[in-house]
C-alpha cells in the first residue's frame, strides 16, 4: 500500500476524518517525494493537491507524485485558499499534522466553524515510524557512508589537530562517498567539553590523553544516519577505560535486547541498570535512543518514561553515555533496525578507545 | 543596550506587557548565548529563567548568560511549570514569540484564564534584523570563509566532476578555514536541473557547456552567509552570456540601490527592472533576497510585496536569478550589510561565468 492510501486508511477509514492537511514541509516530501512544498491537502473524495510557491513551482510539477500541484503567489493568504478548498471537497473533519497558532486561527476563521479541525500529527508518525523497503535501502546507505566518516574520525583524531579540522576531514569522507550534506551539526568535543552531550565542534585544539566524543551522520535521498564514537588521543587512563567498558558492555545489551513488540523503556533499562551497577548511573544524562528517518529525532523515543512499543520497520539509535563535568564523557552510538528476531546494525565496528595505528 | 533590556524596553515599556516565553530554540539562543535551551521566561520584575532538559543542562549552567538556568525533567510538562511561574512572577500580560496550537492550548489551560497571551513574534525580529557590533563580525568572518569555499568552486568545477563532489571540495575549504558546517545544504545544481532555484546536488556528472548554479554558505558562531554564483564548465554560449549579463547587471544595480530608509520592494524593482526590460521577467520567479543572521532566511524581505523598509544594521542577500525550463538558471546572490551610504558586502568576487584557469 503506497503513502497516501495508507494515510486514508488510518485516518478516514479508521478515524472517521474526511480530509488531512500536512502542513509540515518533511511530511509533506514523505507523501510527495518532493522537498520545498508549502503544504498539502488530501481529501477522502476528490483529487490530492500540493500547493507551493513559485520559486519551486517548476520543480514540483515535475517532481511531486501523486498531487495536483496549485501554485499559490506571494500575496495570497495560503490558510484561505486551503479552506476555500476544504469547502470545495464538501470535508466536514479535517485532520491537521502541525500548525502554529497563529495559521490556525486564520484556517479557522476561513472555515467559520463549517469543517471541524483537529491537530492529528500522531497519525502520520504511526506511518513515518515504520520505514518501507525504498527508505531501508536509503538509511542502509546513509548508514554505510556514516561508517566511513567514523574510519576517518579514528585515522585523523590525535594530538595537534584540531576539533573543527578533524570535522572537516570526516565530512568530506562522508560526502566524497555520496553523503548528501550531514544529517546534523557534527559534534566532535574534546577534553572537558566531551561532558556536554551536545558540545558541538569548536577550533580548541586536541591534546594527549583528551577523551573525544564524535557524533556524526550521512544523509543519503533526504534520509538520515547517526552515530557516535568515543576514543582518545593518545594512551586512555584506567578511569576512561573504566568507563568506556561500562558504556561499551551498556550498549552491546541494548542492542541486543531489542526485537519486535520490546518496550522501548526496557531497553533503556537495560542499559541504564548496567551502568547504575558500575556506580556511574547519575552521569548518564539522556535516554537512550530516539527514531531516525527523514529526521535525526523522531519517534519512537527510547527513555524511562516512554510508552512506545517497538515494531518492525522501526529504525532507531541505541546511545547510552555517561558525562563527567571536569573529567569529560563518553557515548557510543549505533542507529539499528527492528527487525524479525531483533536489530540488523546500520552502522557499526569501531568499539575502541585507541585511534588507528 | 543588552538583547534581554531591548526587548523590555520595547515589550514591556512600549507595548505595557509584563512577561516574555520565548519558546523558539533560536530566540533562546540569541538572548542567552546558549544553545539547545527549552525555552526562556522573562519577567517585567523577577529573575530571568532559562528551562533545559537534563541533557544540556550542565552546558546551560556554564554558557547561558543573563539567566538563572532551572531543570525540567523528562517527565514534567513543561507548559505547566511555565504557568505556575508566570503566576508566581504576577505576570497579566505574557507576550510569546512563537507556539504550536497544542502547547499554546496547553498553556491557556495551565494559566486559567488569569494571564493574557499573546504571539508577538515581530517583537524580536525587530531586534534581531538589526545586528550587532558582535553580530556582524561573526557575519563579516562567516562571509569570508564563504568566499573561500566560492573560490574552489571556481577551481574545481569542471567537465566530469560530479555535483556532490565539487560540494565535497568547497564545504571542506570552508570547514579548514573554521566554517561552523554549512548555512543550509548546498546546492550545486548543473545543465537543466539549474533552472530549479533549489535543485540541491546529486550525483549527475557536470558536462561540457553545463550552466552550474553554486549556492553556499559558511556559519561562524551560529552566524550564516549565504553566497550564489553561476559559472560554464567549458566555453560559454552566447545565450548563456546574454542571460548572465543581465542578471549581473540587475543584482549590481540592486545592490548599490542598497541604503538606510530605502523600501525593500523597491530595491527589488530596481533588478527586477533590469530583467523585465531585457525580456526575462517571467523566468525572475522569487523575491530579490531576505535578511540573513542566526538562520538564513530571516526578516527583512526584499520582494515585490514586501512592506519592509531597509534600516542600518540590517543584513541581506541580494540575489536576482532567472531560470529557463529545458535551459538552465543563472543566479548571482551577495549577503550584505546596510549601512550609512550603502552597501558593505559580506560576500564579493567571482562575478564571471567563466572557471578559474
Amino acid at each position: 500500500m503506497n503513502r497516501i492510501e495508507a494515510l486514508k486508511q488510518k485516518a478516514f477509514e479508521e478515524k472517521g476524518f474526511d480530509g488531512f492537511l500536512i502542513a509540515n514541509e518533511i511530511n509533506a516530501l514523505y507523501f510527495s517525494h518532493c522537498p520545498g512544498l508549502a503544504c498539502l491537502l488530501i481529501p477522502k473524495i476528490g483529487e490530492n493537491k500540493a500547493y507551493v510557491y513559485n520559486v519551486n513551482y517548476e520543480q514540483a510539477k515535475a517532481e511531486a507524485k501523486g498531487f495536483k500541484v496549485e501554485l499559490v503567489k506571494r500575496n495570497e493568504n495560503l490558510m484561505a485558499k486551503i479552506a476555500e478548498q476544504a469547502k470545495a471537497f464538501k470535508i466536514k473533519k479535517l485532520a491537521i499534522d502541525a500548525l502554529n497558532v497563529e495559521n490556525y486561527r486564520k484556517l479557522a476563521k476561513e472555515l467559520r466553524g463549517k469543517t471541524k479541525l483537529s491537530v492529528k500529527g500522531s497519525l502520520i508518525w504511526e506511518l513515518r515510524k515504520v520505514k518501507d523497503e525504498e527508505e531501508l535501502e536509503f538509511m542502509r546507505k546513509a548508514g554505510k557512508i556514516t561508517n566511513e566518516g567514523m574510519k576517518t574520525a579514528y585515522e585523523v583524531i590525535r594530538s595537534g589537530i584540531k576539533e573543527i579540522e578533524a570535522a572537516a576531514e570526516i565530512e568530506y569522507a562522508m560526502r566524497k562517498r555520496g553523503s548528501w550534506g550531514t544529517s546534523f551539526e557534527t559534534i566532535l568535543a574534546s577534553g572537558i567539553r566531551s561532558a556536554y552531550p551536545h558540545g558541538g565542534c569548536t577550533d580548541k585544539e586536541i591534546r594527549d590523553g583528551d577523551l573525544v566524543v564524535v557524533d556524526v551522520g550521512a544523509a543519503y535521498k533526504y534520509y538520515r544516519s547517526d552515530m557516535t564514537r568515543t576514543l582518545v588521543a593518545g594512551k586512555p587512563s584506567q578511569k576512561q577505560i573504566k568507563l568506556y567498558e561500562v558504556v561499551k558492555e551498556a550498549q552491546e545489551k541494548a542492542v541486543r535486547a531489542v526485537k519486535p513488540k520490546a518496550k522501548a523503556k526496557e531497553i533503556d533499562n537495560v542499559a541504564r541498570t548496567v551502568i547504575e551497577k558500575a556506580g556511574y548511573g547519575e552521569y548518564f544524562v539522556h535516554g537512550l535512543g530516539h527514531g531516525v528517518g527523514l529526521e535525526v529525532h523522531e519517534p519512537p523515543t527510547l527513555n524511562p518514561e516512554s510508552k512506545d512499543k517497538l515494531a518492525i520497520g522501526n529504525v532507531v539509535t541505541i546511545e547510552p553515555g555517561t558525562y563527567i563535568i571536569g573529567f569529560g564523557g563518553v557515548r557510543i552510538e549505533d542507529t539499528v533496525l527492528v527487525k524479525k528476531g531483533g536489530a540488523e546494525k546500520f552502522t557499526e565496528g569501531f568499539y575502541t578507545l585507541e585511534r588507528a595505528k
